[in-house]
């Protein structure tokens, strides 16, 4: 899995019909432990992807995000076409 | 899921059967929020990728792009060989 | 597979239904075979993922670790949507 | 899908049963487009993979390939261990 | 699939039980063609995986790797969570 922060909802009007009333959200991804002179290039490009949320993340939480088939092993995306989700949101007080 | 501009369609006469009828577009991939002197190192060097389109996606927009065997979970794509799709249209009011 | 190095404990009270009870673990990835000069910049960008552990990995430890479908593959894992998983704890006599 | 070049073929002859009989190419991966400086740059460091091919691609020719498991959606990879697949060629009088 | 060259044996003595039996190598990813110059900088970092062996490679060899749910299409290893086989030695007299 991955850590990841969201970022922002983004919206799609046209699209595959087994997408309704599914909620994606930009995720940044934090893949990286970094130094403070890391850490300021990172800010100048950061990698993001589009999640799908189940659990109700919302803008600035750290999440986990899972990638690929897995992401289907939830119940409520068994039939669509996503190939990633937030399973988790990663408790405040841990770095 | 990724965030993709399409750059182009591409054609292939001589393939496999199966991907008679499909339409394959050339798009890049914009999987970084950048600053400005990043932006301008992104456009020497564009990363893309080939994608299937079902739900007709033009040149320039901007789309939502499914990869791995999330593609086939697209009915009309379950038994092609094909490892990205565009899955939605970014509507256009958001970054 | 990789071969990583245990971290962390990550914790998620606001999760999946399914994930209840599974131990994840940040993991810094060792993929690279460095000289001395390259494993300086390794200090300042660790890359890192979160695998569920079922092996008993502790901090510090240096760990196998499989991705994708493959990790769904241990029988306590089959029904849930992660994507890597701690497979083995590597013998410390070895590099 | 990723757009390659054919560089050569590959042969083994200690390998998986299963294997026998298919045909193997080394493909360069073009998954930029370049301005001319990056391009020269590309030239020193070229990234490729191993494809199965079903379709007679020759060496120098632009090809589509489909990676992961998708690429045993062709009915006579089904049963194979291949990662990646040759799927179509590309008509020259593109870019 | 990937070419590489075999470093090492990787051993494990507590892991998952299916595990038992399966060699595994440490190897090295040969995933670019390389200018001299480049060459030079390969060899400072140098990127590797683990993957499972039943074709009996020796440490320097050239291999054929097979990722993800692509390892698992091979008979011995269908029901064990690797995610990387090596499916074939390269013929010496090949680049």
């Amino acid at each position: 899995m991955l850590i990841g922060r969201v970022v922002s909802n983004v919206w799609s009007t046209r699209k595959v019909d087994s997408l309704s009333g599914i909620k994606f959200m930009i995720v940044e991804i934090l893949d990286t432990l970094l130094d403070a002179e890391e850490e300021d290039k990172r800010k100048k490009r950061r990698n993001v992807l589009v999640a799908a949320d189940l659990v109700g993340a919302g803008v600035g939480e750290k999440v986990l995000i899972t990638s690929g088939s897995s992401s289907r092993r939830i119940k409520e995306f068994e039939e669509v076409p996503i190939d990633a989700a937030i399973i988790g949101i990663i408790d405040e007080k841990q770095s």
